[in-house]
């Protein structure tokens, strides 16, 4: 992995890379409490829409500071209109908070174009610090089956593939997909509902809490794999973040086992260096037929 | 089922029914828009708290007549202190609807001792129309392995039961859990991270969207069955309502892959008496050991 965009520089590290800047708020002044203001960055855009993991992980930040904790250890963001890139602004609502965890709502918003204020997300999280959570580990869970990632494909495998049209977020990912769930990508879908993937920062910049809030929604939507064509629109995504994540690479497995009525769940593990499952999350999505 | 305190009436029909009653908010008039009364019963009481799945159904039927869309598609809720039974307050807040989804935030307060107002647990929900959903159902997802109802177990069962003394949510549930899952009871849990029941109401009221909300949250904690005996307090739960049940009992299957750091995940899913797999959820709870 880290052999992309960043083969010619050091490994970008954490706070000051490409992610760190494109996430930035900056709480405003005086008179507004829990506002802040962000610009959503073209470099995570996929068409004209800013991806949905993105803007969590920029509204996790807002509320990382405003929350009397530190680490988003259960989000919840409802997806309401779609992100453009350009300003906007996250209000935050803290609710009082418990001894060892904060809990708290934020809201998304962006001029539309006619200047009224539009909500893009609303986001609901309880917060609490990783660094004091117990060792104890008592799971049967086991990572997902993956090749190494030297056996998995990139963008870059795609004889298709060119940088200048492809979406901008995916020079920024480190994205290596299981052979065995590809099939899509030429004409051949294994008819499963399975993605899997290794992920990485394109820049080498390690993964956190919120860079794993990225991770959950990054990859291919399984119904690619179940022969969807059309888009599938993100209606709610909740994330656990279980653990801080160790350094290196991160195994993705993502698996929906019901859609029905046009819509379906996409339930994702995110599996560490150190075979820790540090994130699930699970989100309801929308099945757009062309 | 049903052959409980229904045996001699007739079963209560939708709309009139304990649960009904119990789940009930009032619009309060003239400017306070959004906001709802309502009284928690003491009926769906577990020690000095209120079941969290009642709670999450009271505060969803709220949304249900504050948003432009019925039924609750998925909701999630933060639990932030106890409650107790008595008056409560919900105080809705809508955002701007879609064409077929209609988002909105909750927050289910009551007053504490001291007269102060305290929130209880904040909700995060979009909604829409079950029935103009598509009849289109293309699963991989199969019924769990449950034996018939009258080979499971109900509290009757247990030699202990004295009706007197069991929490007055008992007399409302008609639960019949999975020989399987049952070990904890009698100081032999599996070490699997499993819980699997029959659910229905003991008035016999067929179960809706709103009812599916209790039955996610109301079997005993996977936790037992993991050898653990303290409280297991849900800080988070979203469920995804599917598809309107069947009339009938309902299947509840729950599963904890990962407990670590003092935390775990349940993750509940519904089958309805057609074998349709009607809601999923997933919560994520702290392990206060004894």
């Amino acid at each position: 992995m880290h052999d992309g965009r960043a083969a010619a520089s050091p490994p970008a590290t954490l706070g000051n890379s490409e992610f760190d800047r494109d996430t930035q708020v900056r709480r405003r002044d005086g008179g507004h409490p829990g506002l802040y203001d962000a610009d959503l960055s073209a470099g995570w855009a996929i068409g004209e829409a800013v991806n949905g993991g993105y803007l969590l992980a920029l509204t996790a930040r807002a509320l990382g500071d405003a929350l009397a904790q530190p680490d988003p250890f259960t989000v919840t963001a409802h997806y309401l209109t779609a992100s453009r890139p350009g300003p906007a602004v996250v209000r935050t609502d803290p609710a009082p908070p418990g001894r060892t965890l904060a809990a708290g709502s934020a809201t998304l918003l962006q001029r539309a174009n006619d200047g009224t204020e539009t909500e893009r997300l609303r986001v609901l999280a309880t917060y609490g610090d990783l660094d004091r959570l117990t060792d104890e580990v008592r799971t049967s869970a086991e990572p997902p089956p993956i090749p190494p990632a030297d056996q998995c494909l990139s963008a870059a495998d795609d004889p298709h593939h060119d940088p200048a049209t492809a979406p901008p977020i995916a020079a920024r990912l480190d994205l290596r997909l299981d052979p065995a769930t590809v099939g899509w990508a030429v004409g051949a879908p294994s008819g499963r509902g399975e993605m899997r993937a290794w992920f990485a920062l394109a820049d080498g910049r390690d993964l956190d809490p919120l860079a794993l809030l990225l991770a959950v929604d990054a990859l291919p939507p399984t119904a690619f794999e179940l022969g969807i064509t059309g888009w599938v629109p993100t209606v709610e995504l909740t994330a656990h973040i279980r653990c801080r994540p160790a350094p290196g690479p991160v195994r993705v497995a993502i698996t929906t086992r019901n859609l029905a009525g046009g819509f379906l769940e996409e339930d994702a593990e995110v599996w560490d260096s150190a075979d820790r499952l540090v994130a699930q999350s699970r989100q309801l999505a929308r099945v757009l037929t062309r």
